[in-house]
């Protein structure tokens, strides 16, 4: 049963130096240190459970985010759980809609990820108080609730409530042996950090990743020329704001037999509809802490279905295997009803400093089996990490004479 | 002669309590406090000159874009001015590529809010230097030094650098009789604001502001049945990222003689290379604060007059009017060399604060003649409309009992 009122939200800066050993740089982000912007949600409710909530970024930028989730903080603090479970759709309308904040964005930038931050805390909390991991949370949630959570705002030329309804009740046809499927053998991992998981040397050719670093003309002439290695996918090969250049890429490269995959860096579902209205890409990536939380990812999941792109969720990072193995078990459960050309990226990194990190077997995820987002981080982890206080930074700062 | 060492950047947040008088409200943006994130440049050139840029914001979130100028600083301290103008687009870049702060962008939000601010205050700086209003700077610049200052990045497929330098020296035609025009007879206002300058009642109808409140059908629903009242435009009609949502609107408005009008909330030159690319609108709104700078409305202006759709900026709020003039005169000088369909907003508020505030004579922008970017305020001004500690906000808050 839901229940309690947010009596507390705090946020903290945390970051892990992984620019020291060039861990997870590529073409475009040459020293990252991930971190996230980390919320943890009190209630005066007695089961004393907390919600915990993350965005993920790159170092510089954290306290940027951790500022815009505090701008946004009145509209959590004092509300009841179940008046936010309740009315769900209204709740994420007031977050991304607040008069004065959208400005900064809207559904976009520091301000979208202090939303997903704190949204990921509230989905947390009500899965604990249910008792349930996420994933199962969803799986069992009744599909009317379940679209109640979602803003159809600016998506309904693409899907409607109703059309979205019957893709959900399609999905409840054999969900149960889907649900053991996955019980059972898990959801399929692939990764990009050295390590590969059960996959040979001709799989790891398959993945190009550009990272942005392409104007659209280039983009076609490099994939062109490198058509002859058959990849799979070229990811991220312009902008993530050119579904135009994504839909001319595409173009130029599906019949040499690459597709495009893109989405990590898609800021709202506006530019995912576009992507699929424009047949833009081949792969859709989404990331549990860019878009505005479960909420938005649904809408997301569904639009996929609508348009049968495989979704091969981006993860890595800090925290983002943890959550979005929720979300891409729900679509395969729930929704989309195929492992056809789907994969979940994963990377063997910072899982240690989670109360519940991923469990990896046969190079797939196993669905959790622990109530909630699997978003708690070790208490010890975070007071070691906070910037600029923690003890690693206060080293790592001194040392360089700061 | 530009000179001297960028010796200390500071950045304030400057709030108007216009939600009072719902000065500003409209229909997404029902209590707007008519803000400014305000950054000076000093620098320890003998001149003593310093350089004033702002961004605009709504209230709330002023602060989250004040952090983002803090993360951005350490790309400008210590930095030669000759150094940065003399490769502004590789100082562009170095800003909204940062490696770690690109993340919660790039290019849009928060971060890019502040780095506007910042690059607004290097422009005015070096006009400053120059000694001329920044309209004249760009108007009197070698076109190759002009494009030096723009991002090509992302854009290549619709303007190359080759083609926007044909472009500017085509508009070298005429340049000293438009000049000698803009200097007589100024630049054609509208307002939005209740006072109308020098129009009619008919054309006080024929602008329509939706203000981002529809779905694409809705939009086209609700438009189809005012086409009655012959409105010139309808104004960010839904989402400001809806690019094929645009173009769908324009192609069913167009033949019914109504237009659409965006870009005060579109965040990049990406998202103006499309909605240019799709035919998705028929008027450009450029906004002198939420695009990088000068740098990036370059690049804008260039794109619009190659596909021959009139500019017609975004101003109001807080100084925008006073920086969206110089672009305007400058896009007639030196670019559009048309004033066919064309006016630029102007909206008669807080006008006082600014140490040179725009001239309107005959429902006309006089072009300021006053060396730098007008984006200087009073210091008295500032010192009271700081927040929160300034005296109008002090007595505010107090009365609030906060």
């Amino acid at each position: 049963m839901v229940c309690g009122r947010i009596s507390r939200l705090s946020v903290r800066d945390v970051r892990f130096p992984t620019s020291l050993g060039s861990h997870g740089s590529d073409a475009m982000h040459t020293d990252p240190d991930y971190s996230a912007a980390y919320v943890v949600l009190e209630t005066d409710a007695e089961d004393g459970l907390q919600g915990y909530g993350i965005t993920f970024t790159l170092g510089k930028g954290t306290e940027v985010v951790v500022c815009a989730v505090n701008a946004l903080a009145h509209h959590v603090l004092n509300r009841d759980l179940r008046d936010i479970v309740g009315d769900f759709r209204g709740f994420y309308r007031q977050l991304t809609s607040d008069g004065q904040l959208r400005w900064i964005g809207p559904e976009k930038g520091a301000v979208h990820l202090a939303t997903a931050a704190i949204l990921n805390a509230v989905w947390d909390l009500w899965a604990k108080q249910e008792g349930k991991p996420l994933w199962k949370l969803l799986v069992d949630m009744d599909p009317r609730m379940l679209l109640s959570c979602i803003d159809f705002r600016y998506i309904t030329d693409v899907l409607t409530e109703e059309e979205a309804y019957e893709i959900l009740q399609k999905g409840q046809v054999g969900k149960k042996e889907r649900e053991g499927q996955m019980l059972t053998h898990g959801y399929p991992a692939y990764t990009t950090s050295c390590a590969w998981l059960g996959y040979s040397d001709d799989t790891l050719k398959q993945m190009m990743d550009a990272n942005q670093r392409w104007d659209v003309p280039e983009a076609v002439e490099w994939m062109s020329s490198l058509a002859e290695f058959k990849p799979l996918w070229i990811e991220e090969p312009t902008s993530p704001d050119d579904i135009l250049g994504h839909a001319t890429i595409s173009k130029a490269l599906v019949p040499l037999g690459i597709g495009v995959a893109t989405g990590e860096q898609c800021h709202n579902r506006v530019i995912f509809k576009q992507l699929l209205q424009a047949q833009a890409l081949q792969f859709l990536q989404i990331d549990s802490c860019r878009l505005g939380s479960v909420n938005e990812n649904l809408s997301v999941l569904l639009m996929a279905k609508k348009f049968e792109i495989p979704v091969c969720p981006h993860a890595g990072g800090v925290g983002l295997c943890e959550l979005v193995q929720h979300l891409i078990i729900f679509d395969f459960i729930s929704v989309s009803a195929s492992l056809e050309n789907r994969m979940c990226e994963y990377v063997d990194h910072l899982h240690e400093h989670f109360k519940y990190p991923v469990i990896i077997k046969n190079a797939s995820y196993m669905p959790p089996q622990d109530a909630g987002y699997s978003t708690e981080m070790k208490a010890g982890s975070v007071k070691k990490h906070q910037y600029p206080d923690g003890e690693v930074w206060k080293k790592l700062l001194a040392a360089q004479g700061n």
